[in-house]
């Protein structure tokens, strides 16, 4: 890293992202109003100008109570009212899902250093190798390129361990679904449940890397709390889809979490204060899986509706999510997403080779699909 | 820990913490309006509803441009600001103080992973040991109960370790002024100027924990570039008297923090946005040290004024700031706090010893010394 | 390992290791004389009494400097032979080869901390996980099941390292050859050297682990310092052919290894004294290739006499060097062992799964080939 | 360490020692035949030659049982008879005192990483800061420039860890004695049992570096089972005094050391075989305490005899165990060494300062305490 500045890093990880062709957040230049249809993204892009005058809203509307450095409060609150939804024993609030992923490994693993994590995972690709540098963990990667891994595959990372020349164990089992780097390709479930069965008999933690599992659940109508259940710790982020600028949610047992705030600080994690995350999150998140089923409705429609335009080829993705792949033809993406701004949808630019990633988000039925189908229709004659 | 709740140990903290009786932030029972008089505390105590209201009135009046994790819009703006202010070729945002003085240390000490810090400090005391438990560095703590160590100290650490059996180093020292373990008594400044003359001698890193540098300037005259100027490394806390909420500055060379965001980020500090923290801490900073110093002045008038009050005594902290420990003699806390409270005057509980532990921040100019001292005469009464 | 014993642990690593079907060394019982031919183990398993009187009649006939915590005398001397006999600018003692491929990779990782390994390799599998837990280093495992990996293997996580969220590097990459879990197959010579000339142009470390170095040259007749020319780094262990009981040699530049005694002391690796390894060692080691290619020659004509009998099936290695994989039809193996024993030749007892595993080693040139094929056609008779 | 070389280094650390006057073992010039009296050191110096012979006529005397890394033969049931001397449950062979007491921390401490740690031990000023780099202890210094630290000290440490933000424990409570860095001081054994009392009762674990224990047991008549008793664990080097080159012994409880094979594995400490050291400190150790006590008597006469003398000063260290610091006046310290060689007295060469370290040990029986009376007498003329 001796020559990459900060913005080289910052634009290499979009060329290096090819695969998941997931962009980075748009350049905060034109704040949308609240009635354009964002065609990308999985939260609703609301400018700081609007964050800010919904958090003076909030805050008007009820008394806030303050934490002091993430306890206590509002905070506090916010964190009983997500453990009683994922059906867990507690729920810390973490400043990012980095940290969230990171601790809940750290707690599972205990002594036994070795944790099986996918290999396509944010956890093993995305942290700088935070749990091995920071925590002495060592990541066993499964699944080369793929979304799901297998209980043979976990069986036979166990038998490996036993036969090593000094004793090691498996403490943990991590799982992400939607998988981002797969755009938003989900874990088998079945696959799953049958890991964590195994790992449950083996004594071994298991942990899901849930940042969109609200996502999954519009999907899939499994709830939130069904996904939670065979796991020990689930990470559910705060912020992608419920707008609240910060966040990550570490859902688990008492044992786990009741102590883990101090961990939170030894890292750093030790936000002064958490409630304005915590007021704008719980705003959102209420009716957020129905809204956003609504919004699948309406995208099944336009997909449904634009799949046989010469003009585009839709690219949907296996046992995928809200991520689609858009290619044009004989059309610059361009003029396409000018034409539609016009009409007030909002079109993300281009990857350099040329697919555009569509993401379903609640902003989708701010318009009919019959009218954001009228809309492409004029932006691709 | 294994019996400790949380709400336990929060409490014991502030038992623990009796040297200094620096009692934490008080519960957001009762928000204040703008008008009150505050006697503790570093900032302004601004409620919630006071703060988002805050923010929304800056973001109206002036595009913010979004950061993605920290990087680019007003954060990026906000980093570059400081850097001119401290005199340093750049500056990073940090979630929080503890993880600004952690990655100061890291950078710093480099291969050589002796680091010499107050036996006092915030660092050797209050974080968990996380520069130990995740850098591996060796604290070696000089001064003891003490707010300042000496050169000579330093030179005995070097000989030591250069007498070692095995090659070890020291790669930098930490200075913490004032230091909150002894109420915000400060290093002595001319031996700060000798430790840092003999580090840069050596090659050793130097960093400056100046959570509370502003307050510091305000009392000496000294400036906050004058205070970095000698360090390699310097932290200010954004959101103690600059009532912003989260984050911390950290400033700098250049090869030292151009690359930090990724560390940053390892350590699960990159907060998705911090624009927030931003713009209301730039409200506060300008100007700050002209104001707070109009405010010692009116603690000064009302500190004299009571000085021979017979149920008052006032202790002073040598070499301190803006902390006292006053003692009622003969009456109540609770009584004096009321009735102080009747004239818009907001006195804090006594500690269990009786002390009450005063601090002068902005608001002691929001009425004159005299009506203040006149206040005192009655509730005292 | 709650409930492993140490002796049920070192059981557990026979069948564990069933692979590799490399038994643990002989139980101490029966000291051979000198005479007996030793069907397996890559040295001459000599007796503690006979290594005694070795190292009697060594100690007696010259002048040994006595080193002090493996400084200077006669382990200083010994490691400057083997610096000049493998190439390098330096080479250091080390107590185990455990340490000396842990420290290598710790030294030339550096400050990035990916290290990528034969997902099959010792480093892998034996060390408890060490370079994660006690360096922090994240090991990127490649070529799952086999002994060579390629470089465009290699390529693919430089791209994926690339392109995480957080900047991480790759330091080092390690190889071994021959490779004990895989019966001593080799890595692909051609393939080895277009990773290290990949790595080269990189500025990627590159390590050997050539514990059985010498074993190889004997079969390709490519020298060890061949061998050793494309690394930075290569370790050799001294005990396993050399006899001498402990220690090996880690070779590389200066700027990595002149200040490797500082962690080698660091680790506890500082034996008082190393120079009774270092004096019998350097007796085996002085022409011991050219003899173990006499003993290969006649393993050679043995196997080739032994092919066609019906009740045996010996199992060659690909890419193997000196361990067969025998089979015997019809005789239970204890018959022929014992047989064998009266013609002064001791083969190891068999795995549960029936198979012997032969090993050729010095040993195998005390009789004719023609003698030790007559005492097999008796013992199978 | 940049421009320190190894031989550079290794000087620098008699310098350094300078306090403890403790100079590096001689170099090996000039082996000492059996009937010479050493007035330094802690052993009996025996050369290389000596070494050997001594090991062949112990080996051919009767079968030693060879061990396969560490694990049964010899070493085990060398371990066993230590347990059983030091009256603790289990003991395990190290390859150093440095290991041994680093992996005692290690697993006293567990999660509770604090701990305390003379501040002039060898644990905290000569092994690279391997418990806080490779662990992540942090080592809490006490006792400045002193051999004891006390009860009260301790209880300090304990209320300033359970007053920090962050929730830490001290596990661990380790003390030196005889301590090395202060010529072989005792630490206060009446302090010592307050501590291990104070440490029991709180749950944190204790461990003696008793490298040199058994000299201390010649002087005080404390056994060394009556000095391990208080404490979990115990180390007493092996080489030291027991002239067998390598290695170091660790007791203390199965629960702690029944699976430590392993950790000495992971770092690297797994020698190949460790026999030989075993068998020939079996053979000195087994009545030792006893020759040294007749040597201290010597010892005694000697520094009686000497007293007076006009050309000799004599400083013994308070609370002092074999060690003693000896200055001549008018007189060069060659001239005397060289006449006292030639009667069978080697007398080390003395510091920069001018003073020749006296160590005793059982070499000083080689002589009546009257004839090396009357050589001085000659040696001073």
């Amino acid at each position: 890293m001796d020559t990459l500045t900060r913005r080289g890093f910052v634009e290499s990880l979009g060329a290096a992202a090819g695969l998941s062709r997931l962009p980075l957040p748009e350049a905060p230049d034109a704040p949308l109003d609240d009635t354009t249809v964002r065609l990308s993204g999985d939260g609703n892009g609301q400018s700081p100008a609007a964050f800010a005058a919904l958090l003076q809203r909030l805050t008007a509307a009820r008394a806030v109570g303050e934490d002091s450095y993430l306890l206590g409060g509002e905070v506090e609150a916010f964190e009983r009212h997500w453990a009683a939804l994922l059906g867990k024993e507690a729920a810390v609030f973490m400043p990012s899902g980095t940290l969230a992923n990171h601790l809940a490994l750290r707690a599972l693993a205990g002594t036994r250093r070795r944790v099986i994590v996918p290999e396509m995972s944010h956890i093993y690709n995305d942290t700088g190798d935070a749990c091995q540098t920071l925590s002495g963990l060592t990541l066993m990667p499964l699944g080369p390129q793929a979304a799901t891994f297998t209980a043979a595959d976990v069986e036979a990372v166990l038998t490996r361990t036993a036969g090593g020349r000094v004793a090691t164990g498996v403490g943990a089992i991590a799982i992400e679904s939607p998988i981002r780097r797969l755009s938003g390709q989900m874990f088998d479930w079945a696959e799953a449940r049958r890991i964590t069965a195994l790992a449950r008999e083996r004594g071994i933690g298991t942990h899901l890397d849930g940042a969109r599992l609200f996502i999954a659940s519009a999907y899939t109508g499994i709830t939130p709390a069904e996904y939670a259940a065979p796991f020990d710790t689930v990470y559910v982020s705060l912020w992608k889809y419920f707008n609240c600028g910060q966040g990550a949610i570490l859902a688990g047992p008492k044992r786990l979490l009741d102590d883990m705030f101090h961990t939170r600080r030894m890292f750093g994690g030790n936000l002064a204060v958490g409630w304005p995350a915590a007021v704008v999150a719980r705003h959102y998140m209420d009716g957020f899986v129905d809204r956003l089923k609504a919004a699948v409705r309406v995208s099944e429609d336009v997909y449904g509706g634009l799949a046989a335009h010469p003009r585009l080829r839709i690219a949907r993705v296996p046992q995928g999510t809200n991520v689609a792949h858009v290619t044009l033809r004989g059309i610059e993406p361009k003029t396409v997403a000018s034409r539609l701004l016009a009409s007030g949808i909002r079109m993300p630019a281009a990857a350099p080779d040329g697919a555009v990633t569509f993401g379903v988000n609640e902003t989708w039925t701010r318009l009919p699909a019959a009218e954001i189908l009228r809309a492409f229709e004029r932006a691709l004659a």
